[in-house]
C-alpha cells in the first residue's frame, strides 16, 4: 500500500504542473511544461499523457501502484461530463472532453474539478485547513478563485458552478469586469486588477516610490505595491489597504454565507504573509458583526502554488478510497456529446 | 400511516403559531397565540406545550399518531444543543433549553431550526421549490432571514450560522445596522428599512401621494409604497426600485456561491408578487454574468406566512422518516449545561 501513489495535474494558462502525490500529500515527484493551448486541446492532452509517463518513469512508479489521475482545470467546466466549457484563459477551447481524453491516453481512472475548488481540497486535505470539517480558499491570484469544502466535501451547487466567491458584487455599478458584470471583487482585490489601477495612478501623476520602476520596467506586480507600501510608499499603501478592506469584506460575506470554521488566504498576493493577513483581519474585526460569535479564523496558504495539483491529486485519492473511481467519463461523455 | 401527523411551531416576537402538518405538507389544523415573551421564557414553553395538547384535542389525534415536533425559532441558536441563544426580538432570553423543556412538557421528540431555515426547507419539501435539491429562500420581512439547502439538506455551516445573507455587505461603510455591521442588506431592501427611508424622506419634504397617509396614519408599510409606485408616485416607484436592485445584487451573489437551481423570495414584501419579482428579475438579468449560464429559476413563495411551521414540522417528519427522531436534547442539554 505504502508504494501507492495519485497522479495530480494543475492546468493552467501557462503552465500545466504534473506530480506524483503519496497518500498523505506529500509530493514524491513534480514537474512543469508550457500550456501552449493554441496549438490545440488533443495536441496539449496529448503533453500532458507523455508528461504523467515521463514523471511516472523517472520515479520508478509502475503503472499499476498508480491509484489514479485527478485534473484541475479553469472553468466554467461541465464537471459530471468531464468536460472544459469555454475557459477565458485557453483561447479556442469548447466543449473539450478532457477526461475522456485522459482515460484513454493515460488507462487511469480520472477525477476532475474546478482548479480554485481542487486547491480548496488540498488546503482541507493536508494544508492551513487540515482537521476542519468546513473551509473556503480565496486564492488572490490573476483573478480571484475560490473553493468551499463542506462536511469534507466540495460545494459544487446545482449548476457545479458554486462558490465563485471573486464574481460576488461589492459595488453595485462598480468597475466592470472581464466577465460581464460591474463591480466584483476581483476588480477590487485581485493583484493583477491592484497592480493596473496603481499604474493608472501612477500615469495619472500620482507621487510613488514605484514611478521609477514603472518607467525602468514598464510594469510591477502586487508584491511591489506590498513593499513600496512596507516602506512608507503612500500611494502603494494606500492601495494596498484598500484591497485588504474589499477581502475583509468577501470574508464577512463568506462568514454569513457558507460560514465556515477556516478561511485560507492563497495566490500571488499571500506571498506578503503577514502583510496581507494583518490588514485583512484587522478590517474584517472592524467590518463584521459582534452579536454572534462566528468568525472564521483567516489564516494562510500552506501550500502555496502547490495546491491545486496536490489537490487533484487529492481528489484521486479520494475516489479510490470511496472505491468510486472507475473510467466512466469515456462511455458518459460519448454518449452524451 | 396515514393518519399520523407531525406538529411545526413558528416563534416569532409577537406570535406563536402551532399547527398539525400530515406527511405530504397538508394543514390539518393550525392557530396562534401571542408570543407575550417578557413573562419568561419557562412560561411562553408551557403556553406552547398546553396549545400542542389543545390542538391536538381539537382535531382528535391521539398522542401516539404524533410521529414528533419541530420548532422553529429565531435565532442565534445553538442548533445541536437545543439551545435558543440571545434573539433580538425575544428580550430576556439568553441560552433557553427550548428543546429539553419542550421534550418535556409534550413528551415528543423535537426537531430545531432557525427560522428562516425552517422556511427554506418547506419551500423545498413542499412549496415553490418542491422537486430541487439545491434552493436559497430570501424572507423579506422586518429583516431579511435566509435559508439554503443543499443537495435536500439544510447548509448549517461550522457555527451553525450559515446562509445570514440579510447581513451580507452590500455597501462597504453603508448604512449602520442593528447587527453592528455597516452596509447589510437588510438596510437597502427589507420592508420595515425601505418604509422607514421612505416616511424620512417625505419628512424632509420629498413630494409623495403617501405624505398625506403618513399624516393620517404615522406610519406606512412596504405594501403602501408598492401600490403607490404602481398608481405612478414617482418617490414610491424610485424607493422600491432601488430595494429591488439590492435585493437582485443578492441574488447574483446567492448565484455565485451556493449556486442554487431556484431562489425563492418570500416575506412582507412578496405579497407585491409579480411587481416584485419582474423588477428584480429586470435587475438580475442587468447585474448577473453572461458567460456562463447558471442563473437560478427566481420564484415568489408558495407558502407564504406558513412557511415556517410547515418547515418545523418538515424537518420532524425527515427525522421520523430517516429514524432520527430521538428525545436526546434532554440529556444532552443537561449534561452540556
Amino acid at each position: 500500500m505504502s508504494n501507492q501513489i495519485a497522479v495530480g495535474i494543475d492546468l493552467g494558462g501557462t503552465n500545466i504542473v504534473t506530480a506524483l502525490i503519496t497518500d498523505d500529500g506529500a509530493i514524491v515527484g513534480i514537474d512543469s511544461h508550457r500550456t501552449d493551448s493554441q496549438r490545440g486541446a488533443e495536441l496539449v492532452v496529448n503533453g500532458m499523457a507523455d508528461a504523467v509517463k515521463e514523471l511516472l518513469e523517472k520515479h520508478s512508479v509502475p503503472q499499476d501502484e498508480v491509484v489514479g489521475l485527478g485534473i484541475g482545470t479553469p472553468g466554467p467546466l461541465k464537471l459530471s461530463k468531464g468536460i472544459i466549457h469555454r475557459p477565458a484563459n485557453l483561447s479556442g477551447w469548447e466543449n473539450v472532453p478532457i477526461c475522456q481524453w485522459l482515460q484513454e491516453k493515460t488507462e487511469l481512472p480520472v477525477q476532475f474539478e474546478n482548479d480554485a475548488n481542487a486547491a480548496a481540497y488540498a488546503e482541507h486535505w493536508v494544508g492551513a485547513g487540515k482537521g476542519s470539517g468546513d473551509l473556503v480558499t480565496l486564492t488572490l491570484g490573476t483573478g480571484i478563485g475560490a473553493g468551499a469544502i463542506i462536511g469534507g466535501e466540495i460545494l459544487r451547487g446545482h449548476f457545479e458552478n458554486a462558490a465563485e466567491f471573486g464574481h460576488t458584487i461589492v459595488e453595485l455599478d462598480g468597475r466592470p469586469c472581464t466577465c460581464g458584470q460591474r463591480g466584483c471583487l476581483e476588480q477590487y482585490a485581485s493583484p493583477g486588477n491592484i497592480a493596473k489601477y496603481a499604474i493608472e495612478q501612477i500615469r495619472k501623476g500620482s507621487k510613488s516610490s514605484l514611478g521609477p520602476v514603472l518607467k525602468a520596467n514598464g510594469a510591477f506586480d502586487s508584491q511591489a505595491i506590498a513593499e513600496a507600501a512596507q516602506a512608507g510608499d503612500s500611494l502603494a499603501d494606500t492601495i494596498w489597504d484598500e484591497a485588504c478592506r474589499y477581502i475583509a469584506l468577501a470574508c464577512v460575506n463568506i462568514q454569513h454565507t457558507v460560514n465556515p470554521e477556516v478561511l485560507v488566504l492563497a495566490g500571488g498576493m499571500s506571498k506578503s504573509g503577514d502583510f496581507l493577513l494583518s490588514r485583512v483581519h484587522q478590517h474584517f474585526v472592524a467590518q463584521t458583526w459582534k452579536i454572534f460569535d462566528d468568525a472564521p479564523r483567516i489564516v494562510l496558504s500552506e501550500l502555496g502554488g502547490n495546491a491545486g495539483v496536490i489537490g487533484a491529486a487529492g481528489l484521486a485519492w479520494k475516489a479510490h478510497r470511496n472505491g468510486t473511481a472507475c473510467m466512466s467519463y469515456a462511455s458518459g461523455a460519448r454518449s452524451s456529446e
